[in-house]
């Protein structure tokens, strides 16, 4: 592989190697052939590789500052979904060519996060072809602790962060060509800068509040069904209890609204599930509640509501219903193959 | 995003998942949001990420075994160029479709090497786009003890693994329009089948045998000057210790020989440095010398040959002499951006 000038290496050791972070934890960072990392007493390895592909997860021509902000929200928000301690990122960047001032925006997206969470960046690669961020995420658990897809029990109640649907409603409204992205900067932060979960996730792990927990990046619908596939169990969800923010009720149907909440991906929110202590006679934890007092604290203590959804049930499959009852039909049945597949190992 | 059909989840289960491996100490692997990882007692964490793309990389349309081989092998060379114990894999892969042969080819290159070496494949994520095979490769160290491209010094030999130039002379005869691979399984494999060299690269580090180390991906001239500039030392290396293969000499001149071994990338070979014992009166290590006993013992082992190619120095710059002591002079002098420009982080 012939190697970029040696004025061009400075601009990215500028943009990427100076600002990789400073942790105490790295013994040998950028600049080698691998990173070497030592890994703090009593804990486990947690790791999570994701990409972020061109036209496929975000459009083409956005601003790449909103590209380097997602392509690491979207493994931290994986970290958040087994309550670990994020750490140390390396960074696999393919790009048709090395846009300089495009690597300058990419790299102040991406260290803006990478420094709200004291991460460091490792290791990496910047090559030529068709634009592609891969991240891989490493953080820290206690051994045998983390939050897994397949502790959800019969008779537990179901809750998620957050709110449910903007991103399904933008991506319908928005087009790159209409450049929405100059005129609307709000919009394009509820699309792309999302707030990974990562402290929710942390005390719901510390707390042993969760017994099963997943991010929701597929649309909730899908990601509730991994988890009750591999916790063998099934699920009643009340549409009417799925948090909605202001913005989409205002701008779209009820139906639509709860439609874009169940099947639109890249909400980023936690949905976990919790063996109910005290209940109330509300089908909810009473609020005397010990674990509803805790889940009250890491609510406020996060800036997020977390709100119970239904329940899960012995028998089998998602059953979603209306507030009265019957059942709640999803106009979007296909969950065959499409434009935009994705398959999670 | 949206999911692929459960029918075509369950082959992608097949060809990776149930493939995946076993080792005690991955405590969850595929299937969920993070892999969870036990490290070792007393040891440090090596991980090398990178990218193969399709017309950058390697050439489209070749066999989609090798590019699976080739996705681990590049990985496993960065671990053998700092001596560490490679155990756990992470794979992003996103391509054009869905295509399953595809997918099976891949996934029998990848996986015929991760069983060599006794890895498990901890998580990853398959979705559409542009074909690029991102792979993260980690390992175990003892506390201190990689090998590092910084450690040369003065009068240390210089020593390389295998041989060098063949991947050249191959990129600039073969053409994937003259469907090669069709015809010629053994260029195929000289090309795309190269053995990383995990076990020398463990056996230097444990020996405590070499003051520097790096894989050979970028020409032998390039990689060596890295560990020239981390070392923030010079050297004089001789063309006629470089050694080359058999075909390679058989198939091109001299000059274009050396050409090859000190420019051309993919050679997958480590170069490496040792302070000298006992120096016989040739210039190399002596036969009692009991590093030399060592480096034998390795080469044998290994079975690659391990050979001297010159000697460090304080004086900066790498000077390439001919066997008469005057300057050898490289065509390639474009050090400067590429198509195939790459740039390590």
């Amino acid at each position: 592989m012939k190697l970029v000038t040696v004025d061009e290496f400075r601009i990215i050791d500028e943009y990427f190697a100076k600002r990789a972070g400073k942790r105490k934890d790295v013994r040998l960072g950028i600049g080698d052939d691998c990173a070497v990392l030592k890994m703090p007493p009593e804990r486990e390895l947690a790791v999570s590789i994701d990409s972020l592909v061109e036209g496929v997860h975000f459009f083409k021509g956005i601003p790449p500052y909103y590209i380097g902000y997602k392509s690491l929200a979207v493994s931290l928000s994986d970290m958040a979904a087994i309550g670990a301690e994020p750490a140390w990122v390396t960074l696999a960047l393919t790009m048709p060519r090395l846009d300089k001032s495009w690597l300058k925006e990419f790299s102040a997206g991406f260290f803006s996060l990478l420094d709200e969470y004291s991460l460091q960046l490792v290791g990496g690669n910047i090559s030529r072809g068709p634009l592609n961020i891969t991240t891989e995420l490493h953080g820290f658990l206690p051994p045998k602790e983390g939050l897994r897809r397949s502790g959800a029990k019969a008779g537990d109640l179901i809750y998620v962060t957050g709110d449910f649907g903007d991103t399904g409603l933008l991506l319908k409204m928005l087009h790159p060509s209409n450049n929405f992205y100059e005129v609307d900067k709000i919009l394009m932060e509820k699309l792309y800068k999302q707030t990974p979960r990562v402290n929710a996730g942390l005390a719901l792990r510390s707390n042993a509040l969760a017994t099963s927990a997943i991010d929701v990046s597929d649309g909730l619908a899908a990601d509730l069904g991994h988890i009750l596939e591999s916790s063998n169990v099934g699920a009643t969800i009340y549409v009417e209890k799925i948090p909605l923010s202001t913005w989409l009720k205002s701008n779209t149907s009820r139906a639509m609204a709860y439609e874009f909440a169940l099947t639109a991906g890249d909400d980023y929110e936690l949905c976990f599930t919790v063996t109910p202590d005290t209940m109330g006679t509300d089908g909810l934890l009473a609020r005397s509640s010990k674990k509803q007092q805790k889940l009250n604290a890491i609510a406020k203590k996060c800036g997020c509501n977390i709100q119970c959804i239904g329940r899960i049930e012995s028998r089998k499959g998602l059953r979603i219903k209306n507030a009265d009852g019957t059942d709640f039909h999803l106009k979007r049945k296909d969950k065959g193959y499409s434009h935009k597949w994705q398959y999670k190992m």
